[in-house]
């Protein structure tokens, strides 16, 4: 019936040195949708995202909070979605990491450089990055990546079937995680630096409900042992200054989450935490470069958040460039 | 799989004077985000709604632009998920006209009236009625309303099947109802006071191609007539003061969409054309009075948009009430 939409996927690929009228930097459910808002305005899309499409997304387990899904939807499908809607609508998407911005606060083309070696230039640019695990800055943490450290649930539980886990963090995504990894581990320790969890009311019960889930308060992870892969770890009470063991082959980091370190946009406002400030039109200080989605400074990061924020920047960005040369861009 | 998520519908129904955490005004995607997050976080929920769940996304011919929806998805089948996975958490739900929020601005709490004659008092509201449409305000329209003038293109096609007809208005929603009825009927005179449609690039492409279609600029609907039905209206141009009369059976006002004018609450803030002004929060000035949807005070209004402000309110809702009597709120 909608035979006009259902066009066939073309990926066009950009070339070094290629002008566009917009590059959106990371193709989440933020970027999918400022692409898709884009493409229906005509505009020229370069899609730069350094894994996969759908982002973010297709790290969550099950999705539940997300109208328009009855029952959830499985992060990974939802993500698979994403991808073949934006194939739907006539971009470019390379797969490649943006490490610099060249912008200065004009609507001249921006310079986008990435990991490639490639340049593409952009009348706008929108930064829909998204966001990184916050790592604990610790020795043990690069050696034993891989080796039973993890910042990914999904990804790792298989691994750990029948055996004892770790989960250091207490927020909705350690929470999810552990939730996760419960289906699949015999024992889990949340360890968190508070006295509860934060998160939203029906998953913190489930977590606290849920027998193989041992919860360690006020308690920080100091070291982890092992010949090859992680085979104990110590953690110490702040309350008590007290040092436990315990015997987990694996250990999953949810401390937080923060925007991606190796990329430079100069001159570029943030907050203390290094979120892109911007207006609610998704503008930030420099013309012409928007950011929406988790990297924005803002209240709640959400996937719905994140669609809408995407949304609004690819209206704006259309409005913004066809008043270029206007007074109110001089 | 998600057996834990798959509830039984329950439709609670509350008794009049009955008090709740939150009550929502309005079920389409606006209200209808905030009720989903506000049942995960286990508040005691009344959703009022004057019509359908689903609101206004199921007066829409067929959602493009949403992220998710690989194809697009028919404005009738998003409406009746949304119906489908609000009935799937635990709320209370009736199908009323709120008239009046009596508000002090405190944390006590607020009375809603609604067309039914019951009172229902709830900690905290969430205004999500949407928009209704805007009236040219001349005496043609009430005489011949439901007998050739209509406000809804979805609903009333099939009635002029092989007929003329006209759409007044020039924006998105003018251009969707042109396009959706030019498969319908024989001829569609498109009147808009302007000399071009604003909507879209994609639509407004297909609008001023199609063969079906015919744009008259610079003009007004200045009279209709007919024996007991529209028969012939009368069209000035602004420019030459020229009137045409034109042959239609059907004419579908597109004139743009307002706050409805039958509900009050006293000293809420508004801008000049009566939507509801927020922080970024959702918060109105009334403490405990959020506004999330079509009737904010905001730049884009699009169900991604929608989803996204029901999920802030929601999600400030439950922590207003987590803080109430803290000093924060005093």
């Amino acid at each position: 019936m909608y035979s006009e939409t259902a066009l066939e996927p073309v990926r066009l690929i950009p070339k070094h040195l290629e002008e566009f009228d917009l590059v959106i930097v990371g193709a989440g459910p933020a970027g999918s949708s400022a692409a898709i808002c884009a493409a229906r305005a005509k505009l020229k899309i370069l899609i730069l995202e350094r894994a996969v499409i759908g982002g973010q997304a297709g790290m969550s387990y099950h999705v539940e909070n997300l109208l328009g899904y009855q029952e959830g939807v499985l992060g990974e499908n939802l993500a698979r979605t994403i991808e073949k809607q934006v194939m739907t609508h006539e971009c470019y998407v390379s797969f490649e990491t943006v490490e610099q911005i060249v912008a200065d606060n004009t609507m001249a083309p921006k310079a986008v450089h990435t990991n490639t070696g490639n340049i593409y230039y952009a009348k706008a640019v929108i930064l829909a990055n998204g966001l990184e695990p916050q790592k604990l800055d610790k020795p043990f943490e690069n050696s034993f990546f891989g080796r039973g450290i993890s910042y990914y649930a999904q990804g790792d539980a298989a691994f750990y079937a029948n055996k004892a886990v770790a989960v250091i963090g207490g927020g909705n995504c350690a929470c999810y995680a552990a939730d996760y990894l419960s289906g699949f581990v015999d024992h889990l320790y949340l360890i968190h630096h508070s006295n509860t969890v934060k998160a939203v009311k029906t998953l913190k019960e489930k977590i606290l409900n849920n027998p193989k889930i041992q919860c360690i308060w006020d308690s920080r992870l100091e070291d982890v042992f092992g010949i090859d892969k992680v085979e104990k770890i110590k953690v110490m009470n702040s309350m008590t200054g007290q040092h436990t063991w315990l015997d987990v082959k694996g250990v999953f980091l949810y401390v937080g989450r923060i925007p991606p370190k190796d990329f430079a946009v100069e001159g570029l406002r943030t907050d203390e935490k290094g979120f892109v400030i911007t207006d609610e039109c998704m503008r930030s200080n420099i013309k012409g470069v928007y950011a929406v989605g988790d990297i924005r400074s803002k209240q709640i990061r959400q996937i719905a958040t994140a669609v809408s924020d995407g949304m609004i920047a690819a209206v704006n960005v259309e409005r913004d460039l066809a008043r270029k040369g206007n007074e109110l861009w001089a």
